[in-house]
């Protein structure tokens, strides 16, 4: 995630770092070769660019500015229900942890590291990571090599724990089926997340637009370049860079668990999940915040 | 559902396979062949047809743009919806599974293949397959001939059991509210799913737009024929591919259960939530992932 | 509900049936007849009506657009919200049902009966039908002629019927907070349907927008004829069809509950359900499923 | 809330009561006035008003559509929303009165005249009205004076009633939970009107907004009285009817409990629900329902 | 956040207390010297400008309109769900001194410190505001100097207190649970508010709009001065009036917890919560309440 104050006059203009323009510029540059092209072929054959009117690309352009906004509200919408699966989780935890204040020292402290190997390992599942070995760091317990879902092996133990706890009688089932009540929102927050990064927006749906678009922004300067001459450049390029730019963010935000610069910081919010967790064991040290580097949080 | 991943510049403009373009080729051909009509029309008689404006058009296209989107977004949202009622199955299924973690073994497998087969015979009930049969893989209680809903009847007998396990003392009535919850959330599961797969969205509503694009995509040529010429066929293309596209897009992901390219894969689904809910139980052998085929997951 | 299956070439261009056009085609006979005019007047004064430019009418037709899709998706919503309370109603239901397995047969049968009686009961409050003859099919229990909601008074009855196992001890608390649960979501599905069917979207707002449409189409020809000259009808007639057509569909849609083609199947449901719970009842007849009569589902 | 059938042709065009006219004619008398002017000055001075052209002005009409639309948008969303939470209200009401039906007659007749003190509270603070004075009217027990909020402590007084009947054992902790799940249903409806009440649309947004418009439709006449002379008028109001119209509507609904024409039938539905608790108690006599006087539900 | 009445036909034209042309000013003023510019180049060189045409500014400044009206729409929701955040705070503050009203006075009181010590403890971590101080306002207990969560803490400390209660035997499991269920509402309101507070709109997206609406509105200029001369300055200015000011007031609904005009009246609910807890506990002095100052409330 990028963090940074509101842009002043001159960043909005000349701001590359933190910009979409890194993942666009080639397609800028054939954009703006076509353009040159066609003002040449423009000043060369000026009958037959005559004829080409700007009217009916008003109304493609229009048409796919409606069309282009919905899929970025698609991916938008994904990205930021990405960010509050993560916030749930960490309601979660905090709700675990407290409900287990009056349990000993050791049992909390074993539960907690449990609950920050789930952490961990979620996070590592969704950024394609080493997840069994991002747990180890946290549980001992080995993991089956051929289970499918090591992280939600983890939920299954914290599971195991609390039916335990039950069982002998250290809590009775009112308090049991409080404690499922959080596991069920992690597992409800694993599920939302497997989701999100599993199933892109429709594939058809991406190559239409992407398709569109391109053609719309190849043919844009012959439309324009009868008229408007070499001040057709601007227009061009301004669409471009809108359409291009959007998509392209577009496709950063479908997936937010990846490590984009416009991704969600994952392991940001896992380690403030963990030093609040770890804040309420006596004696635990608390792993450093997470800091954003180069104006770029993970 | 397609499995790509972002496509380069040569596949945006010529991909075939995942496009949408095998559904329309069809209407965009007519459409072709009105235009060149037009254009020629246009070369006989230009005196009729320069008095044709493109504005009109032009706002009978934007107005069809937002209408159609919303109906875009309309189906994509039923899509997403149905993604999610997946996704709270596999949460559903895990969480039982991790409910019932400290009974008998046996107890545990032929609950884990009662939910199985819930989850198989859900499957089967929306793509219209053999619903009976699919459930009888799993579970050998044989299901009454004129049952009207098999995968109800089923998640019936996991509520039978779980009754059982508490009226026989083994556990407790709160428990037993703790796994009703689960088997609730599978109920809203299903209701939803039969919901989206059996609700399209309103028919008049599909039929007024097809109708409007249809008769748009149709004149757009002899609106155009009089002041582009042979120029006409671009932009008539590029909108009727964009119209008929999301038209046809909007259709498949209307009911997202069926076997089409962009459709969910519910199979893939179902194997998932197997593969999970299996591998808590010692001694099963795990059934194997199931991968895209020719880019599609189905 | 109109069932068909997506329309082919000829079908969008000429279906009559499930399309919107008997609704309005006494408007577009209007705007016909006055587009006729505006053609004939422009032929013998030409002067007066080169002056009426097309640009004031485009801002305007968009801004319609923008406002009245704001208006389709209000009533969409409403109509799919109405179909997730339907859903609900089925969900609540069947886990009540499956809630009360292991109850004696007659205990259970006269609680579905109760259910049977409720969902019956809703279906002809919604659709302004007989709704204490309804219930009286299911209910022998008679109701007090004033009772002011005899629906809810079902469920009241439902709800004495539970809290009496638990005060005769045959279900203990627990059990009765489990069924309550469903009764609750009964009651939700009620008083969101009775939301839906009581409130219409804000009068202001769709006469605003019945005007703004009726003016704009009535002065469109005016603005079209000069320049266009008979083909003027073209454009106008399309215009006016989608306008009117998304105009009057929304009016179906706003209240999903009444028995116009694009409402609810609200009486095939109400069977669904009758069906899904009298199947786990044994010995019970199971009314017949209904089916679409002429491509419409009641 | 108006109260009328769907207008038909007539009353779309000449229809005033109910209509948002009376709310905005100051101000379209004000833009037809400028709009003579401007007429006037085109005629007497052509050159000048020759030069501007119409095409800025279609791009800021569009423009501000869009954005008026979401702030319509988002008001309606608040009108309705503001109707889900008194619908919510209902089903809390019903639901209460349904989970005490064991208890003696006149436990449950002074808890139901607290609900009903409660529904009436909240709809004369969300009104302005004199809240105390109106529980006054169901609940004998005086409220403290210095008391913020005493519709909240009559909802307190129902949670202690509750209390006090599991702490003297007539009712045991499940059934008190059981009622406090109502109580919460209660403060979340009263929680969601006093956000809604006190917390407009941000003030910037709508001044934004207004003064767009304003100077928009100040303006246009200017733009069309050059090429279009008198028929200038006709657009320009009915662009100015739209704008205004909707953004009085909006203002409207921004805040729904109030007594406008197009507020929620606070009175109608507060009645609903003392009818709905009180047929539910024998001996009680039902206060009649509020109907709509002159089309007008209060 | 502006507490104003509707304003008036006056204060639409001139307000500037509330507007938000104190941000914009400065750009406003680039502008209009761009502007000039432009015309007079236009006087001075007819012939280059006369090519300029505004129809792909149309285009671009529509499809800007498209973009920024989704950007808008986000901030807003930010703000909107903001406020039900603290809304949601409200309720369960309420609840959780309904539920613990038959507890001994004391008891009841430094529960009641400990709420309002994570109200105001909430307000400051989110107004980056000395959070220890505020909360060591109301709770005695010292935190630890490396909590990196003193506001969790409390709620930890709340948690611990019920569990206390519970363990004491002086209220059973199930009073736990009913406690706890407002404890976790309140968790969710903090993670919520945190997670607005900490994660703005995606970087690239503000910038994206940003530099588009810059870069067309320092080009627009030149593309109506050719046609309009001196009459371009005003659509000029009306655009990006608009524009900039959409722009910086999506800016200041972004974050709604800061100190803003527009942001969310967090100091106002916090008093509003307290003065509602505190006056359920007899013997309480209430704080007064917090009015607007200079039509602001903070």
């Amino acid at each position: 995630m990028l963090v940074r104050s509101q842009p002043d006059f001159a960043e909005i203009l000349f701001a590359v770092n933190g910009s979409i323009l890194p993942r666009i510029w080639r397609r800028l540059t054939v954009i703006l070769i076509v353009a040159i092209i066609a003002v040449l072929a423009a000043q060369q054959h000026p009958g037959i660019f005559q004829r080409i009117s700007a009217i009916p690309f008003t109304l493609i352009g229009i048409a796919l500015s409606i069309f282009m906004s919905f899929r970025n509200d698609a991916c938008y919408s994904r990205w930021w229900e990405g960010r509050k699966l993560w916030g749930e989780l960490l309601i979660a935890a905090r709700s675990f942890a407290r409900k287990i204040a009056d349990l000993p020292h050791e049992e909390r402290r074993s539960m907690t590291y449990l609950l920050c190997g789930f952490t961990n390992g979620l996070a590592a599942r969704l950024r394609r990571q080493d997840e069994r070995a991002t747990i180890a760091r946290w549980v001992q317990d080995p993991i089956a090599e051929d289970d499918p879902n090591p992280t939600n092996y983890i939920l299954h133990q914290l599971g195991r724990r609390s039916l335990a706890l039950m069982d002998s009688g250290r809590i009775d089932a009112i308090r049991y089926s409080v404690l499922e009540t959080e596991l069920r929102a992690l597992s409800v927050v694993q599920g939302g997340c497997e989701r999100i990064a599993t199933t892109p927006v429709p594939y058809a749906y991406s190559l239409l637009l992407h398709r569109t678009a391109l053609v719309f922004c190849l043919t844009l300067p012959f439309a324009l370049a009868g008229s408007l001459g070499w001040w057709a450049l601007l227009p061009v390029l301004l669409v471009a860079y809108t359409f291009f730019g959007l998509d392209a963010l577009g496709h950063q935000l479908e997936d937010p668990f990846r490590t984009e610069p416009n991704s969600l910081p994952v392991e940001a919010l896992t380690r403030r999940a963990e030093r609040d967790m770890l804040s309420l064991i006596e004696g635990e040290e608390l792993p450093p915040e997470i800091t954003p580097r180069n104006h770029v949080l993970m």
